[in-house]
């Protein structure tokens, strides 16, 4: 009998900001393939008995090959096994669900996609801010601050990006925002444009500080952090 | 003693995409101030002698003035209520939730937001794709298809919005999307680009269908709903 995958979104760090669907399949998993983003207190809901395997992309450590990853899926529920591939924030949201959605297809394995809180959304809550706004920030938008060469992609579309009535919010950007910064600035985004930089949103170690577009490079430059960061930028103000 | 606010996000409509710290949230309220969207069985969570307002907005029917809102929201909390305001998916996405604030901060009572599960990530994870793909998706971005008029907004970003690269989802489009397709593809975006549409994202009525955005303005013209309507496009194949 094949077993069933169900890919699991463990939200931005907080374990309370799982789902109560995410509860159910962490108790009811054989194994759990976690991301480092979505280990400790949150691993605590699968059963004591269920393989609990990291397989974790992190910027700066070696990690699994995708491959890798993609095949210990696929053995773990062709064994039989229900299994929760547990993805860090939105799975739907920069999780790289594709490549391992495919192995699953190709296997004959079915699966389901359990969505999340995405660390957007949890970033904007603990600043007391809401992502949109009617007249002021009626767009929101989500990129990532590299590509897979680590670099910032090179097919940005900077009017989107340059738009002072979005908010934006990167992902990953802490290497290339100051890059992201100048190219925004010569496309029109002024320099003052707010921005707030988030660490470790959610968790015990979250810091959250506001600052603008045209100051966060140096800020960044300085920053010594293996947390997760994220930058969002716009018009951020908390209403008055 | 004055109260406190928390701004829950009840999540897509499926009483288990509520996350746990909702639930706790729910638990503890005094009064919870909803929306037609979040009501049914995620109310059950409150006590049995909570005070349970509805206070929902629906297209079509009449609806509570935002200023009767808020004066509840802060009546409620001046009398030393713990107050939930629960709102649909997640607050900060299109939950207009700075009215509430407004008037919470001028009247000197502290609040908190709650983040949760957008209809956007439950109606792509329904679908079994994700939002976001390498080289093919790297952006994603949410709009709403009216404005407070009730129309299209005047100030579109179409050059963000025709981009064949990104993922877009509009929020309550379905009276609008046909002329906002129309400019789409004046803009630009082939016409044949897949759309995703999605009625009552995670509900029992749940209905998903695939089309193309030139194919939607004719569906959505015959469509007899009430449910809430959202509209994916872009990039979205099931991973093969």
């Amino acid at each position: 009998m094949t077993g069933f995958v169900s890919f699991v979104s463990s939200g931005p760090g907080d374990p309370e900001l799982l789902t109560v669907k995410a509860v159910k399949r962490l108790e009811a998993a054989d194994a759990v393939l976690f991301d480092d983003l979505s280990s400790g207190p949150i691993l605590s809901h699968a059963r004591e008995d269920a393989d609990l395997v990291g397989v974790g992309k992190r910027a700066g450590r070696p990690s699994p090959k995708q491959d890798h990853v993609s095949k210990l899926l696929v053995d773990y529920a062709l064994s039989g096994a229900t299994v929760v591939r547990l993805k860090s924030g939105d799975s739907g949201v920069f999780g790289r669900l594709e490549e391992e959605i495919t192995a699953l297809r190709a296997a004959g394995i079915t699966y389901e996609i359990i969505p999340g809180v995405t660390a957007a959304s949890a970033a904007a809550a603990a600043a007391g801010i809401p992502l949109t706004r009617r007249l002021t920030a009626r767009r929101l938008q989500y990129i990532t601050g590299h590509d897979v060469t680590g670099e910032l992609p090179e097919d940005l579309n900077l009017t989107a990006l340059a738009d002072p009535n979005a908010t934006t919010v990167v992902y990953m950007g802490k290497r290339t925002f100051a890059s992201l910064a100048e190219l925004l600035v010569t496309h029109g985004l002024p320099p003052q444009t707010r921005a707030l930089l988030a660490l470790a949103v959610s968790t015990p170690d979250q810091v959250l500080s506001h600052h603008t577009i045209g100051e966060l490079p140096d800020l960044l430059r300085g920053l010594q952090t293996t947390a997760p960061v994220l930058i969002l930028y716009g018009p951020l103000a908390v209403p008055e």
